[in-house]
């Protein structure tokens, strides 16, 4: 072991930086063959193999594989923006993006920009100092700087939802506002006519409203087109905060103040902290009180009752991104918008109001 | 704009890559003030910003970002690796290293496993190659070719739990046994005798078994200690697959099979599946069945009844991960192994057993 140590210091101050050519020549391969092991080409047998890893492990080599990604210019990385890890619906996006991306021998790399616009651009930032080959903005807020940051470096992204197009910059939007509108619809025909909207807006203030947020709440007043206010009484919660827990206390707020049959969270999380809330105060889903999530992530089938939802389709959302990305990256440059259906999954949690 | 495109076009034909200097020209500006805007420095005025900006996205500037990074060597980059980003106790570390990192001036990226070995092993090759500063490895599965490539780049690097100590490689564990080994004698001290161990290997049989999994085995086992088979009953299912339908598969296994008045899962997320398919078989809990998690993610507290799971520090762990990496970054030579505590937390879902 001293011998080795002796040996690594004395190379390294003979002539500085281990080279691939230093352990070549102690493993007695050739320098295609140590290239083999570090590029893993499978023509090298599994003997060979691990004696040259022992070799790079002894001298200390360290190989500068950013060189070749430099010399390619891009390297074979995706990269992913998403708001926020916690929520599954940003998680299961990325999920999926990456078993794609691996499909075409690509690697993706996620970084969360907890909603906050000035983490984007630093995410971008990040990113194309990395020479990613193209970026998927799974996002819900947005960023101008971001986006000029984009446009500038010519390198390929989609959006999700926020409407930016430019040369090599796409767009794949869900149609959030008719998944929505499907979602109250349902309700307004199992007959409630009492139903509460829980929104999860950021808590800064001045922070721009989310533009999918604002689709669904689009949806969800145009289902209430054409009755009146004596027909229909409705409530807005926007309540900021972890959305799960924000979910819980609106309730708590609701129902010191409001009459309602039906809750619409404005996504799964939310809803989740809504059942706490409904069940905490000893009310019954969907018996007391329907509730509707939005996303469809794994979750709902595992709340008691499953939670009715709205499909957003993730792996349909991957496939479209990665499409639009890659073929940017092959040099196509239709400015191009993709739009993907949003659907309601009906489960256990929404039934007829036992009350009107 | 045809006049843009022309002018751009021209100067790309006249002289290749557009430099930082044809910026300034345009801009008329200083380079120092091109590179302040690049860099975020908060001495430019907004108005020269947007400018500088502006001309940026206009001429198709790339900011070659990565030339600085090089010639540091480093960036100020923390690589993540996880083994699922769709368990929160993943998405909580990765979230509490990134805020920490933050404040240390570094930004951080994530990649997910999906328990896989190799996928470890290419997610280090990645990493390496894009020169991250350190590499934080937050996986449950474990893969000696990835060490090795640490190893041998002599990339910082700082694994939870998974054995592992060199130059520049520490390990922090959290003490999953003994909280293991107190979550089920608090079940023992409500009086069960007739307990279920739910885990959630991986469907590979040939898979080596997770380090982690085993330890909350070995937990599980030593609070049993010292009761015979005619005091207590015990059974273990192993249901591979996604963690909430395994358990909620494994339940309705069990109850076709055992009889048991407590359930241990793995994790929260078996947790969440073992709460449906109790509920789905119309079980109550803890008044039937009394149920305990392990990671006390934010799933637990919104759960219906809320769920007595075991605390793993994620605040601490992130803390520790990252005071280990700095240090190595800084020279510190030290090898290190760091043991965090990890202990229940009671909450509705245990409760005396209504039969013994």
């Amino acid at each position: 072991m001293a011998s080795k140590r002796e040996a690594k210091s004395a190379s390294t101050r003979r002539g500085g930086r281990i080279k691939i050519q230093d352990v070549a020549r102690v493993a007695q391969v050739s320098l295609s063959t140590v290239s083999g092991v570090l590029n893993e080409k499978s023509n090298v047998s599994p003997e060979t193999r691990l004696r040259v890893l022992d070799v790079i492990a002894q001298l200390g080599y360290t190989p500068n594989l950013f060189a070749s990604n430099l010399a390619r210019r891009r390297t074979k990385l995706i990269g992913i923006i998403v708001s926020d890890l916690l929520n599954p619906f940003f998680a299961e996006a990325a999920k999926a993006l990456d078993a794609q991306a691996r499909e075409h021998g690509y690697e993706t790399f996620l970084t969360s920009t907890d909603f906050i616009p000035e983490k984007q651009t630093a995410a971008v930032r990040q990113m194309l100092s990395l020479r990613v080959a193209g970026i998927a903005m799974m996002t819900s807020e947005n960023d101008p700087e971001a986006f000029f940051l984009l446009k500038s470096s010519g390198t390929p992204a989609v959006y999700l939802d926020n409407n930016h197009a430019s040369d090599n910059i796409g767009t794949v939007h869900v149609d959030k506002r008719h998944g929505m509108f499907v979602a109250v619809q349902h309700l307004l025909k199992l007959g409630h006519r009492r139903i509460l909207l829980i929104k999860n807006s950021l808590p800064d203030v001045m922070a721009p409203p989310m533009l999918s947020h604002m689709e669904r709440q689009l949806g969800f007043e145009e289902a209430l087109h054409g009755y009146s206010a004596k027909q229909i009484d409705v409530h807005i919660i926007d309540e900021p905060g972890e959305p799960a827990s924000a979910g819980c206390t609106a309730i708590e707020k609701a129902l010191q103040q409001y009459k309602f049959t039906a809750v619409v969270a404005i996504n799964d999380l939310v809803a989740l902290g809504v059942f706490r809330g409904l069940q905490a105060a000893g009310l019954s889903i969907p018996q007391d009180v329907s509730v509707v999530g939005f996303d469809n992530t794994y979750l709902c089938q595992f709340l008691h009752p499953p939670l009715t939802t709205v499909a957003t389709p993730r792996e349909d959302l991957a496939r479209q991104v990665l499409r639009m990305l890659f073929g940017y990256i092959d040099g196509d440059n239709v400015v191009e918008e993709q739009a993907l259906p949003a659907d309601i999954v009906i489960r256990e949690s929404t039934a007829k109001p036992r009350t009107k």
